[in-house]
């Protein structure tokens, strides 16, 4: 295998691959990248076996020639060290030649690296087919989804199910539901499906694929055991999580006597003073409402208490008062991504929801804390 | 103690004076701002007891109004709390007042933050007098200085003496020496002195303060056991570290038979490369010399091996290699602040050096490794 390549577009194929490789592996194959140049494009590979991300670099772009000199073959070069290398030299092409089937010799005019290597056949079979329900979208709601629902599943692997988004094809929708158990973000995305599926998707793949595209649509491939992502010249393949999603319909109260509508970013700047004094790892204030004011505030015995009211608001309802995680608001009404939002309470101890003033396709529900002053 | 203050004056020296206040101190008080209002300024005090820095703010400053509605006093304020609050108001001027002697009212307009604070008494006494040998540097000059020595000092607390920058004043020169015992970096400062003395400076101290200085003079105060630093309207105390520094002028060798000249970021940007394969934590290259070629080199059994061709090079003296850690000579040729550089070696097993090609006032030794292959 001998190939002489552009250095800029061969580093951005090498910097997407890369995501999927991690630093450590029981499996060392999975440390490097696998390298195949075919008869008219090189394929790049890299995977932690959960996810693989696979994309290729055609020969010819247009009229720009990307590939040159080349000879078929495969081998896997660490991808550490091959990334590092393509990024410091500063030569526009570089060559690539494995010698003796274990020595990758990588080198540009002024500089010349040889790295140990190991063969392609060494590479754990994966199964890279592509099969199952499709759906596509286009790339800015791909990523307004994932910016809206990921934040709230969980980041601890104590339940694995939580970590995962669930999706929902309806006939005429599909529902994204994301919950840690302390809250809950639903988004409903509207399209016409020919199937009805349902899929737990682990979250770090969502958040992974909505980094990676640019400007392209996207194609999810759904199967029993796992997704595929389809875009520009890349496929990234992820297992889904196994088990039931929690029916989360029953953490969403269905009657609202306390609805207070205020802007966005003023309340968020008010509860972030205001959280400013908690000593504790969750920022924890109290919020109280009543017919002419809404007043946020905290209060730690050891370090004082701080106090703030809010303007420009809209309340109905009874004097009411609720303690909850400032950063699980904030996140919410971030995630709404609307001048306004509207705070719909049921109780004192009643989960409540977060929602846009002007966007039904998107609820947050966030369980409130006991409050001790 | 009463007083309404323009904010962004007072976060500024705010985040002037908490360089010297740390996180823990087994001294509560020292985690606190000394807040005092005097007749006709602010004055806040930050110490970790090594280090301490002091600020004011004048009541007025030309037409500008900083402080106005005050009543003199003073109070410990905590410095975490006091800084995030001041940070995250957003109004133009903030209300500090002191109630019961324990408790300090930050407030503007729609915020009340209620902090417990200290009564100044328990601030301990520290030693404020500013005496001794008085030297006084352009901001520019200073910065350079401490720019092209800091970083030759030691950073480990094994041997104190070698975290200090020495400072010797002749009648005509300052002389500034720091080592870590592998290497070492001496700049000569020509200005004419009334006395002759010498000093050990924290290295800590001095970076801060060249961090600090914006544009205006310096002014050191050299006594026994301590150094003050005035510009502007700050004042640093640091103390000296105690103990005599190790005699370094048996560190440089007296004649040079190898003498190479190179651009220095050509040179710094092919050892950066070639040392990208090195395992270990010191990135260890070797430098090949001859006539017709000058060539970097790494090998590593487990990795492979790099090797890169340096143009643009003078070189006069025999054939000769030698292996030295790459990051040393890259922060030494940085130092130098120069387009070429002039690296001269005694030999394989001999301390070499590192001058500008246009300024005779910096010298960096650098001690190199032995080589294994």
């Amino acid at each position: 295998m001998k190939l002489t390549i552009n250095r800029l577009a061969l580093l951005k194929v090498l910097n997407t691959v890369s995501v999927a490789i991690e630093q450590k592996s029981p499996t060392p194959a999975f440390l490097n990248f696998k390298l195949d140049m075919k008869e008219d494009n090189l394929e790049i590979t890299g995977s932690n076996n959960d996810l693989t991300i696979k994309s290729s670099l055609p020969v010819q772009n247009e009229d720009n020639i990307i590939i040159s000199d080349y000879t078929c073959g495969s081998t896997l070069i660490s991808a550490k060290y091959l990334l590092d290398i393509v990024r410091k030299l500063d030569s526009d092409t570089l060559t690539i030649e494995v010698i003796d089937e274990v020595i990758a010799r990588i080198s540009d005019e002024k500089s010349k690296f040889q790295l140990n290597s190991m063969r392609s056949e060494e590479y754990p079979d994966l199964d890279l087919s592509i099969s199952g329900k499709k759906v596509m979208f286009p790339c800015d709601d791909f990523k307004r989804i994932i910016n809206q629902v990921a934040f709230a599943a969980s980041t601890k692997e104590v339940r694995p199910i939580l970590t995962a988004v669930n999706i929902k094809a309806f006939k005429d929708r599909l529902e994204f539901v994301a919950t840690d158990s302390y809250r809950l973000s639903k988004k409903i995305y509207e399209l016409s499906n020919k199937d009805e599926f349902e899929a737990n998707i682990p979250v770090n793949s969502l958040v992974i694929v909505s980094k990676l595209i640019e400007d392209e649509d996207i194609n999810l491939n759904i199967s029993n055991n796992k997704v595929v992502f389809e875009f520009g010249n890349t496929t990234v393949y992820s297992r889904l999580i196994s088990g039931d999603f929690p029916k989360t319909s029953r953490m969403i109260p269905d009657h609202y006597p306390f609805v207070l509508r205020v802007k966005s970013s003023s309340f968020i700047d008010a509860m972030d003073r205001v959280s400013l004094l908690s000593t504790e790892k969750e920022r924890i204030v109290k919020l109280e409402l009543d017919a002419d004011y809404v007043e946020i505030s905290s209060k730690s015995e050891q370090i004082g208490s701080a106090r703030e009211s809010v303007d420009m608001f809209e309340y109905s309802g009874d004097r009411f008062s609720i303690s909850f995680n400032e950063d699980y608001v904030s996140d919410a009404i971030k995630a709404c991504m609307s001048e306004d939002v509207i705070i719909s309470f049921a109780g004192e101890m009643n989960a409540f929801k977060v929602s846009a003033s002007d966007d039904e396709s998107i609820v947050q529900i966030i369980t409130p804390v006991r409050s001790y002053y």
